[in-house]
């Protein structure tokens, strides 16, 4: 079972919701993904349990707790796929496991029956999500939870421009990690239509700052940037031995722009 | 079993206090409740163990280590309850435990036997708190850990001051989350006591600001400020999508007033 | 199983390694010894697992990644003790390990069967390192990793200068940790070289801060500075209830000088 929160770590809160597991289900194994999700930003956690859930066993249960509607009447989602099963406010965090798996089993968790004898109104996280999973995990089946639904709230996409006849990828920063990483939209196939050799532009307020696409970290000459294929198939830009955000000046939305240079291939 | 220090994360600490008591007791389920504890905070160490142990197994073992009397006379003591037993100093960070429950028993470590070859004089953590842990894990009774005591040093409180009479409560603020929601000492049942439409006013260093009471956090427009009772029964001051401790720079032990307003009944 | 890295906990990286290793090994009991590790510090991270693999379980695999060569061309190797086995870049992080034990046998991973399908050019932690250590976990034998080698990339040690005659030791700060107490490499058995009372200063830019030796943090006045020799045998600075390295406003690096007062003795 996995645990995906906005709590922090600082207070009891997620030990909260692993108490009341652990006393349902003792045997359960708990993995944090990260508590660290800025709080109520639900576009940040459905990037991180999007990204680690493709790593666990297929019969996971994974819980994502960022929730800025909790105690309001919006509901609360159990997801089952091939790769794990997922509780979750409906409010998008799950869109991309949603968009993910091409018929995924989505109910409507309505057990109060299951939770906590005093469900308070800010705190679901221990008070109803963590004994539904544990029951979740001691074998209860998911139809049992409530209702099917066909309508989860998903975020809009944004994807990002891909112009084939102008040889031209225009994208944005959708994450910086915890070495100043600049995390694209850009994936991988996006970058392969293109010909000839590629640039890449990271615009900040008022400067655009070109970027060679290198293909190890170590490609980088020490304190210079570059960009390559980051590990989850994505466009990534960074600094050899630095941090690329706190060099460019640079925060989540940015535009980055991917051009061909087709002179180049002719030569 | 779970931890609660002052320790951080960054630091081998913890982790050291894992590998011995997994070295003694392999299959024990280890839980941080929180590392986060604001060095030697023996208060909020005692908040955090107060909150967490209810949502935990009863025979869970829970070690707190918040300790700036390490190394010193100080007594360790293990306190047994219906809901857990209790590891800790002897510095009042179990007063929260101590005062919930009627009949504690409550022993004095003093078996050196027990504990790591050599004890350090900076870190009882892991050479007197992660052996003693793991033999109580392993079936030790605490009786024979040493003799009995009825003397455990308790924090004094700060409880609110009620004034039926006068329809009002002085309390404070005695915990600001990691969402900068502001945690208060006054509880529910204190709340209920009081008659009429309620006004809640948090003093800053100049202004008081009034505060509506609500019941979800969803309850509140968008960036405003409001109480309600949270998911511990206390009194919380939060601002919906924001952090009420950065809106109106307070911080702990800023008071914190609910009035009854008498006429709003009547009409 | 133990994890080491300069990852970070906001970032979904550990809990993917996390992922990968209980896929295919889900019985492992997994702790972190820290994901904090300034980024490709590997002088902290060398610290960090040295200190801690002393309190595991003989049997542990200790898994460290603190890798700015991910990548390129640099090796990995499966060093194995009598106190654990450990798999880390060929980098200089496991020199502590390497020093300490007198004939570990070394084996360079050369295995791309054991690995997750795709091998990224970033994160080899998820890609090669957990794999690899869950089927050691699995029972592996490490000398089917790859071909033994005798020449593990050191770290130059930094050891403090021990002048006898002069009754003089000049060592630095190798580390300043959570509570801002500064750890130096100078250990209890040079000290006690040393004849007559001691006297211990640190020196920061412009001024020599003469410290007194203790024997716990409680011998301190409050707020007074005090040297005492720490959990892992080092000479140690601490403040009573306060942070030396903030007092003193040093860092890494800064020298140490412990002298002796030879008079003293004689009176």
């Amino acid at each position: 079972m996995t645990l995906t929160t906005d709590f922090g770590t600082r207070d009891p809160y997620v030990a909260s919701m692993k108490g009341v597991i652990l006393t349902l289900a003792p045997r359960v194994t708990l993995v944090d993904i990260t508590h660290e999700i800025p709080p109520q930003d639900i576009r940040e956690g459905m990037r991180a349990i999007h990204e680690a859930h493709r790593y666990f066993p297929s019969e996971t249960i994974h819980i994502v707790v960022v929730d800025p509607g909790v105690g309001s009447a919006r509901r609360i989602l159990c997801v089952s796929t091939d790769q794990g099963m997922f509780l979750a406010p409906d409010n998008g965090v799950l869109t991309g496991i949603l968009e993910e798996f091409s018929s995924p089993k989505i109910v409507v968790v309505e057990r109060d029956d299951l939770c906590l004898p005093t469900v308070s109104a800010t705190f679901h996280g221990r008070d109803i999500f963590a004994p539904i999973a544990a029951h979740l995990a001691l074998g209860l089946d998911p139809n049992d939870l409530g209702p099917p639904t066909k309508t989860p709230t998903l975020l809009p996409r944004r994807a990002p421009i891909v112009d084939v006849l102008a040889g031209r990828i225009r994208g944005e920063i959708v994450h910086i990690d915890h070495f100043g990483n600049l995390i694209t939209n850009i994936t991988l196939s996006q970058v392969e239509v293109l010909q000839g050799d590629l640039r890449v532009a990271v615009e900040s307020n008022v400067e655009s700052h070109p970027v060679p696409i290198q293909s190890t970290y170590s490609d980088f000459p020490p304190g210079e940037l570059g960009a390559l294929l980051e590990s989850t198939g994505h466009l990534e830009i960074a600094i050899h031995g630095g941090s690329a955000a706190a060099t460019l000046g640079v925060s989540v939305g940015a535009p980055v722009e991917v051009e061909s240079r087709p002179g180049t291939d002719e030569k």
